[in-house]
């Protein structure tokens, strides 16, 4: 199984599921005023908004990931399959936080809980992904190790996934503030720096 | 990050939301004639056609746009993951207006104003992609500028997006006419075009 | 626009699309009897079955077109994407058909002429494409033309199409019976042909 | 038609399948406890989890499969499109057996039994890939024939599937361990093999 099928199969599994959020926005069928029934919604708009952006952010660290990696063994291929199954599992969570954050009831206590540690999850996955790749030496020689600064900005981002599931229970509103600004912050961290890759 | 890599999952989620729209068509069921209960669901066959004709033209515009790109920045991939969230969303835009039109209330207005402006982020993003393109010295040596007709032609179809926000307002039904006389433009003014390219 | 993009964007397209005819599949929720059900439900599985063959005989039969193909324009661009089109609809008319076979009701005839008008506009674009590459000399040189076996088992296939639009009107059941027999038909026609090519 | 091209539809049916499984999860919708809600709908989380791991291992065994093979004929592509039917069928077997094991009722048997009959079909298509490429000289000279242990390996599982059929009708949840306890074994037979290959 050379490297890049499994490049290309995860780019489908990401491509179709960022694709898929969009089945989660529902048209409100209203007689009454469509402008409320679709702020009433909001919490959709805005989940799908971070979902977004996190399989992005996700899409784009994978392939960092898999640039520094020159060989996959069997335990790599299902680690990345472990990776692909949390990120098939957004649309699902998504869906469940925007529900019970727009039902305004306790209970989105439980699905904010989920919502973030389905994002733990990918997180975890992703270090074990880099943790075999280092001890196997599968790594390409020639590629630099990954930097401290790289492994701090992760760490802190994995650091508020894993904080943001006993916050739910506390506020899950402001758990999945958090979850927004930290999607913001990756987005706004990529937007200063330099190109690439030619072509 | 090769530019490959960004066509490709560009490419997939366009593949996936173009087939997509086919969720936005319900068989009626009903005892009562089906030809009526399909006549009078046009709505959502005519959104179907212009929303897979504007998908269909993105499709064909992303390429002559990353045709001229060479190298490919954190920041263009951040536009054109903004670019990306903008095409998933326009199955949702289609079902909301076909479902407004079709209930033939006044709450169509909004309903056409989002969905003309889904259509003017497209535009904007792709406009974003290209000036930072540009100021970045990312694009090809040897490939020519955007020819004036072809901005020009750019920005009329923008406007027209631009315009039928508003338009919206005073006539939902005009507005989605001409969002499909645009589409309809932009194909059959490619379809007297040369060869494009060999294998 | 090389070639290799729109045969990938198009084998997107259908692997999108013939995968979507699972969501017509829908399990009965049902406190007597599954396998009455299930029985039931036959049409919704035997529509499945003709429109995977189809969707699976479009794609073996796209490959063979664009093989011949050496050069893209623009017209044949959008040919292609109103091929698409028709693809795309395959899982709204299979789903009608088979809702409406089901129902055993008399609004299967105008089902049944949407499900064989697709199929007939989805051979018009076939034949549209390799018309325009002919005539702008877009096939390769050194490609042996279309024989005429080939051209005769085309034409029958579309021709069965064609008589099963009015036939619906006459039995909707019998116009099934047909499209069934027809994708059986070409998929039984490829199983004894010889060995297609080399890695 | 060129392998790769072959890999590469089927490998885009995989990734869309696998993340169609989402689908059959449904966010309920309770006023009462979501914990128990979700407790109560644990068939659906346990079936996505094993047609998750089973599309997994059909990807890799595919992969497997065609790095075999040198050459395909039309026979082999319409016996892989069978296989892919028999995937694309996965998530609606899913969701069949998910419901009828959280209903509790009898029904669940029928459902186990198609549940696994797809699986036996998937197995019985491999079989048939194989058969056809080592009859008709189809596999690489320089590739080494199947070995005895993946052959019993394989056997093994297909068993497995088969045998799950009538025990369906005994115990449906048996069964549905069977098919947990096959899917984890096939994965962690994996997890400790060397690795796979270079770039």
């Amino acid at each position: 199984m050379p490297k890049s099928r499994v490049e290309a199969f995860s780019d489908g599994v990401f491509a179709v599921a960022i694709t898929l959020l969009v089945l989660d926005l529902h048209p409100p069928s209203t007689k009454a005023s469509l402008l409320a029934a679709l702020a009433d919604a909001w919490p959709e708009f805005a989940a799908f908004a971070v979902s977004f952006a996190v399989i992005g952010i996700i899409w784009v660290n994978h392939h960092g990931v898999f640039h520094r990696i020159a060989r996959v063994d069997r335990t790599l291929l299902f680690l990345n399959l472990g990776l692909l199954m949390t990120v098939v599992l957004i649309p699902f969570v998504t869906a469940l936080f925007a529900l019970y954050i727009a039902h305004a009831g306790e209970q989105a206590d439980l699905a904010g809980a989920l919502f973030n540690s389905d994002f733990t999850l990918v997180a975890l996955f992703f270090t074990a992904i880099n943790l075999r790749a280092d001890s196997q030496a599968l790594v390409h020689a020639n590629v630099p190790p990954v930097s401290s600064a790289q492994r701090i900005r992760f760490s802190a981002g994995t650091a508020a996934y894993v904080l943001c599931i006993p916050l739910s229970f506390a506020s899950p509103l402001l758990a999945f503030i958090i979850d927004g600004v930290v999607a913001a912050y990756y987005v706004a961290d990529q937007l200063g720096s330099r190109a690439l890759t030619d072509t």
